[in-house]
């Protein structure tokens, strides 16, 4: 056993997390500010040119497509960096939902598929969205899809109805989840298709507005009608029916991606909370860490953070040593438990902060806002809870 | 002991809540979608004549101002069918911090001060803002105040920064929280003085962003500047140095007002949660009510509910009965017990929603933005823990 | 609306209080020390005639057999007030379980089996017990019984295995739950018949160690054996078929019973740790209740209980006024909750005592072991809140 | 990072964990039965020989002295696996107290002191105590001790009170921790001295009883009187005034092994849950695993476990590797961290077995019982919360 940071790793870890600070949160007023994500764009772009000549760019991505090739682990402690900063992934390429369809791509798309979208999306040219949750059906279950695609001639007709279509406004090409095999066993319905937004029938109906603010470009969540949208064949992504396997493989270290991130989210809260506890002042000239309840919260923070970051570095380190299949149990465990940690955290950071903590003059509320969503997609904690619960009984129900 | 809702007050709290589902919810949309207070303000206007040919507008104001001279315990019981809509107290003329300030102008005002504000404000024709906290004192503590007021010739000249000053956006004046007696026992420094905002010297600095939305008109929290804002000296409230002890009355039956819109909160949040449980199909055609995780949640929020709100209508009895100085620690109690009650109960209405919960397509996702603020405004748990607990064990300490 | 503890009653609960706090505490050391129940028996006998000549005794039994007639709601406030010491309800004579054998003894005994049981029960010169639960069918589900009484001759020839039977140890006679009538529809088919526990066939197998203490006397929980046990047929109680039936009734003033019984258990809990924190010296001079964490629980504590314990007062006065079947959905309710409340505010005290705490030098230690059983008896927490909201949700299914 | 268990120490653990299956388990009902430590004796010698015979003598004892000479981190998933049982430590030869006296007598033992000790010690041939915590001074801050030991001649003589001195009852000797110069600075005032329980003036004035068990043998806390004891000079172990450092250092290794032990206690708890919820049927052939509820606690204490035990055994990597000194944010954070943990999953497995839990069936009541103090002894969680959070705010107020 070795709890050691890998010692190749460590130094971009390093100029990551000083980039991070210096260049990347200065910026972090005028997006929360605005909610307004192409007012901020301009900024980005500077950015992320920082970053590909600091040669951090595109840390999860396969070296062939120019990204640093890292495995599940490094990844994920690169993750918890630059989860530190709300803008902190899309700045270094590797920003949800993007960062997974370019594996999607890299592993499932044909040769002209990887030509037309792979490389433009890797070079952070262009961008992307994954279209699968419905609002008419469970998102817990993808394997009750309505959105259906039908074979005329060499097309697929698409018609359904989408929603929390992350960044689909603005996007170059949607994968859109759609049953093309309703006879099929239930795992085997739906594929993955690629969608360019400007076919006709794919229309953005909204910008979702999620806890009041309906946001623009990569920064919002699209509603989506697809209305007899109509595409090639070819355009089907590894194989008919192969959708909700391939929308698994995609999840596993897109998890370890999330909780990692939500953990530089618990870091950034923390420190917020213990750098407010030191200088504000009550009672006079006494510090509020003063305080035995603020002290209450940072030593149960921490200990929370700490175990709760352990716990998904020991899934990454299981995905990369037996693969997905093998690590489930740790990885839906993980799901649930680390985003129940940071929503705490950030609570107390909140309180300690007294009534800045919920004005946007600190980040704490845009976490408060826009993570609250982590309980609930990606499965929904319940649904995670029950099928690991299922999972682990099964050794005992075989003894007993 | 009875627990009866009083009979003459039974027919009037039927008739308001009518009124709240036929007429005000229907309107919520208008507000959630847009934040602009004034965008709705129109149509609030509307409502609030149909209120007032109703019978029922001001309930909690005296009679001899237009109101219904309703008793505290019997405006918690209205507050909590109220807070069912966050436009409830708005259209029904009994809002924070108007209300709040009536009353301090129908005890404390001149005969000249209320000819002046107190009949306009009555009547829906004005609003008005109560400005004491401030961005670098700590709010706990009103003794802290930096706020000035000093006498110059026949008027007090006022500096000094504020901030969650709400509804100062659009109102006709401020009662301003200001030290004029600095050198007095420190109970004694601060006076409430009246200053209209139209005064040179009142600056709105801005409408604090609340977690991104920096709303208008009624419906936001302003920042103020007094920037030698000089007002005459009659503006006075109550007798110099008498600030905290006006402030003091004001809470305590503004903090069952409180408490029971949360509750009302609370009904609103545990309906959607129900009826999305019977409604929403999982798993094929069952009803996500078949799921125990969301029976525990349904069971638990009614025990926590049922039991705060009667913790809350004793308080009010007592004020009623007692008077405020002696429900001190009842009303302590309820203040983080009611809004520790009501989070939950709406975190457990969001994750009933799944998705939709986040989103601003119910008024859930309101709450839990613009709610959080009750476990800090009128003193954070943090500060009423720790002082009931002094005043409980007082009794220990006196047998010890 | 009136929260004033009724006129009549108070002084009775005075007198009450004084005698548990001069007479009845000084003698739990016994107890506490030797978990042996006929060591200080003789004592209890004393404190009970000293209870009989204050007129205190009996005081939920009707008057008709010596008892003082409390209403469900006053009987509820009289058992606070004895649950303070874990000797008071025995000691007032309206300890369970002869308290609800008493209350269907006189609804539903013949007049043969009130002469010759309930006389001696209701002065307190013999105990009984109630055997329901059994060890291999569950608890949760009365309806599921597997101890048979069958008809031969004259007689009920009973055969089962019951485990839980409180005080058997040392009782004249059982009240036993037995399937009489398999092929009848489920609630009707078990029937309540009294066993004299010397009758042949009635063993009791051991005095189940709970937490290590296997007890004594009425302290016991026994595990009973009924082997071809014999009885004649007038033993019946209240008619073949009616056992569920009178179960359900005994079991709601019950739990009112149990949920103050169980408020009592805090306030005990509350005082003792207060009176800790202002006595307890730490860091040289400073009194334990200096600390925050420390206030934080007795406010948070304080908060809870009284909160709980309006709940348990409304669903009480509910019984009074609309009678058990209509006050289900609050009984239910107030069963977990007080539960837990209870269980939370004992572990706070405990921790308030350090190592103190855990000992048997302080009734806290008592609580801690003899009352985790509150979440499990009567019905588990889950099957509450299951049976619960199932209720609650019937009101949204007819309107959805 | 590896996550991987030692490879050459994967076979001890699987050899011990199939000897406390297959040997220790059978032999917990004498044990929990009895709570007579000396009845069940005999027994546990026996196993002590055999797991002598099998090579697994002494874990965590250096290889000097007859044991394994086990890493911190070893010995802390050795002491996993041992926790299963409440008999696997004492029958491994690694039980607390001893195994830190073994170790202070090892470090700071004269040549004398050993071969008189040392060696029985490690043979398990004779017993110790450590005589540190006080009734009357706060066990939080031991630089308070009243226990006094002056010189008188070639003498100390000591005089003071003790208790919880674990397992004085029938040991050889104890480790006193005595205040020998009380006017050096308070981290140097106390000494620790060996005093043999047969000298004149130690008296053991009562085994405390823990929740009603007084216990025996080494399962007893004991209160302790010294009197005029007098102990020759020479019995001073490692300096005067060393005491506090002696303490703080076998704190260190101490508490890995006990929050590994309390892991263990956690894996049991689970392992009791899951085959509860997969035996046990309800609503006629469904198991107790079809309950929602019961699945949520299984994931919730499957995510808790691995989470913390990955921060312990993190803790314990850090102290191999930098010493304890440097590790000491991480061991307090794990110490009420862990505590906490396990007495939540000992509960949710209570609850899951209903009646059958809270009796001496399982062994789950016996942790209940005899593991709360976890959150108490070697510092309550409230003094490491508040003392971890002081070491970390100094970070944060170097850069204020």
């Amino acid at each position: 056993m070795d709890f050691l940071i890998p010692e190749s790793l460590a130094p971009k870890l390093e100029a990551a997390r000083a980039f991070l600070i210096d260049e990347v949160i200065p910026v972090e007023p005028d997006m929360l500010g605005s909610s307004d994500f192409y007012a901020v764009e301009p900024k980005l772009k500077e950015l992320r040119s920082k970053v590909k000549s600091l040669g951090l760019w595109l840390p999860q991505g396969p070296e062939d497509v120019g990204g640093l090739g890292l495995s599940v682990l490094e990844h994920g402690l690169m993750s918890e960096v630059l989860g530190y900063s709300p803008l902190g992934h899309y700045v270094f390429g590797c920003q949800a939902p993007d960062a997974g369809n370019l594996e999607i791509l890299h592993q499932y798309g044909s040769k002209e598929q990887k030509d037309r979208w792979l490389g433009p999306l890797a070079a952070g040219e262009i961008r992307s969205c994954f279209s699968m949750t419905e609002p008419d059906t469970p998102g817990s279950n993808p394997t009750e899809l309505a959105c259906a695609a039908v074979k005329d001639g060499d097309d697929f007709v698409i018609n359904g109805r989408k929603w929390f279509t992350t960044g689909a406004d603005g996007a170059a090409f949607a994968i859109v989840m759609a049953i093309t095999n309703p006879d099929a066993p239930k795992h085997g319905r739906a594929s993955q298709i690629i969608v360019p937004t400007d076919t006709p029938g794919f229309e953005l109906v909204r910008n979702i507005p999620i806890m009041g603010h309906a946001g623009s470009g990569w920064a919002s969540h699209a509603e989506i009608r697809y209305d007899d949208c109509r595409v090639p064949q070819k355009n089907l992504l590894g194989g008919e029916g192969a959708g909700f396997l391939i929308a698994q493989e995609r999840l596993g270290p897109g998890r370890i991606h999330h909780c990692m991130r939500w953990l530089g989210i618990c870091e950034r809260a923390f420190d917020l909370m213990c750098q407010r506890a030191v200088t504000r002042k009550i009672d006079g000239d006494k510090p509020l860490a003063s305080k035995q309840t603020i002290r209450n919260w940072i030593a149960e923070s921490r200990a929370e953070i700490n175990a709760a970051r352990l716990a998904v570095l020991d899934a990454a380190w299981r995905i990369d040593r037996v693969g997905f299949a093998r690590a489930r149990v740790e990885i839906s465990l993980i799901k649930f438990h680390v985003a129940d940690v940071m929503m705490r955290v950030v609570d107390r950071a909140i309180q300690t902060h007294g009534a800045l903590g919920v004005t946007s003059d600190t980040v704490l509320s845009f976490f408060y806002v826009h993570e609250r969503g982590a309980r609930i997609y990606d499965g929904p904690d319940e649904v995670h809870k029950a099928s690991v619960a299922r999972r682990i009984l099964r050794a005992y129900e075989e003894k007993a």
